[in-house]
């Protein structure tokens, strides 16, 4: 798949190839994670092969791929960028196993697959969560890291994304059904926290294992923000007009939810100008890199708008 | 209370008044929860009310309290250990919050009080249990740190304590309901995990923030561990010998739900023997330490094992 740039923004090759990349860095990252979790035969087997279930369920590790482009758009390297990249894609998971649970959003499939309680028991499920979030800070304990961007500041990226006021301020507001007579601003601040937050956390805890300026740290600030933004924008929309069998995931549950979404406080049309509109501002946010370093981010970032599933 | 030493240990100074000292590491670590932990009014106020009522169910504050005696006997202050006790009793929290869940142990009183899901329901429970989980390792990330013992090594004494070799798979074990049949060895190994690990990671840490050599390291290791033990056999002591009243959580639980114990395994003396000499060789590890520094360490373990609570 050669992404073409022209209908998004100008500036993204337009020779990229995205597919060559995804598949790359897929291989990297899943390598990744198999060297860098417990063995699924060491003590105890149920939770370490819990866990490997969900982190191995076909997940599109879009969330360590871009940490690994973050680090490039900043001249580090993958390899340094990598025990990172798996700590998100730790966090993320736990998150999604926490929110399948029967008293979160009780779905029984995901990524095609049965979720996590529905293979090992919800008490197992919880712990695997727990372990997983867990894990991403032994991660992260274990990183190299820079005088700049040294283990205190890595450790406090990631527990203040994955912390009471981010990460699980969104699913709160989720749970707590509040999203039915929504305001659009409202609706915003789950989004930011649900989605964005994970995602922004993603691209600087890859710029910092590149020992980023500053500079560079503020632009992937406001890259990763207005991807995360624009990615959930997109959610909203597909739950609409995809099938369960075409997401992976149960399909139409926001609607029977009547939960709020962006087509059903904006419509559908302006939902899709909103999301192109929130990528043109990450497109943007990238011109404080040299272009040639910015490819991947940039494809990255159009793939997610253009995406359908 | 004046504790008296004889019947335990020589050693041990008879004159240490053991209720002024919990009532004012009580109040300390109770003050620095209170100004460490997300404010009750801050959004998402379901959520850190939830956290807070478990962290201030009534507690007995003992792994935060072994911290600050532990940073003590190094000659340390308790100001620099404060928030790494306060994030063992984070860890300590969540732990119980999700061990009380319907999914493990479905325990509806804890400290004569409902359970966190009690009260605020299971979705609220588990996320209040991820975030004091997560937020143990935002305040591991802001306490002050040495060269030797920096952020990276905090963090992961504490992620490997709280991980899924240790903490989480002795919950694992006591969810799988491996216990009836066990042998002493693997009701050691569960005991070891499920609650030595993380008092010996509270003197660890207190030690760690007081810039312990490394014999004084071991040393606290070593107490740690056998006070760790000797906790959790006078537990499943108590668990045959109290009420639910004198408890405040559902005494005999572990008989009704044939749960193998040190006194289901060796008997009632064979047990309070057993605690006895555990909590000989903590007092034995305490003489790498000048005498006076460890009269609190001293105390609290000799509290540990004549408590009827």
């Amino acid at each position: 798949m050669v992404v073409s740039s022209q209908h998004i923004v100008n500036g993204r090759p337009a020779d990229f190839d995205l597919k060559n990349y995804l598949d790359r860095c897929g291989r990297i990252v899943n390598m990744g994670l198999d060297r860098l979790l417990p063995p699924a035969k060491a003590k105890p087997r149920t939770l370490h092969e819990s866990m490997r279930y969900s982190i191995f369920a076909g997940g599109k590790r879009l969330r360590p791929m871009l940490c690994l482009a973050a680090a490039e758009a900043c001249g580090g390297n993958h390899e340094a960028a990598l025990p990172l990249a798996c700590a998100v894609e730790c966090i993320h998971t736990y998150s999604l196993i926490h929110d399948d649970l029967p008293a979160m959003d009780d779905d029984d499939l995901r990524r095609g697959n049965p979720t996590n309680h529905k293979v090992y028991g919800e008490g197992i499920a919880i712990l695997a969560g727990d372990a997983l979030l867990t894990h991403a800070f032994e991660l992260a304990a274990g990183c190299d890291a820079w005088p700049r961007y040294d283990h205190q500041a890595i450790v406090r990226e990631i527990a203040v994304t994955a912390g009471s006021k981010q990460l699980i301020a969104g699913q709160v507001a989720d749970l707590e059904g509040e999203s039915c007579d929504l305001s659009r601003v409202e609706l915003k601040y789950i989004h930011e926290r649900k989605t964005s937050a994970l995602l922004c956390c993603s691209v600087r805890l890859g710029g910092m294992s590149a020992n980023c300026t500053p500079k560079q740290l503020k632009a992937l600030t406001d890259f990763g923000y207005h991807v995360g933004l624009a990615f959930q924008v997109i959610d909203d929309i597909l739950d609409v007009t995809q099938s369960t069998e075409q997401l992976g995931k149960t399909a139409g549950k926001d609607q029977s939810a009547a939960k709020a979404t962006y087509p059903s406080i904006v419509g559908l049309e302006k939902s899709r100008t909103i999301a192109r509109q929130l990528t043109g501002r990450a497109f943007k946010a990238l011109e404080a890199f040299p272009k040639r370093r910015t490819a991947a981010l940039n494809a990255l970032a159009a793939y997610l708008l253009e995406r359908d599933r």
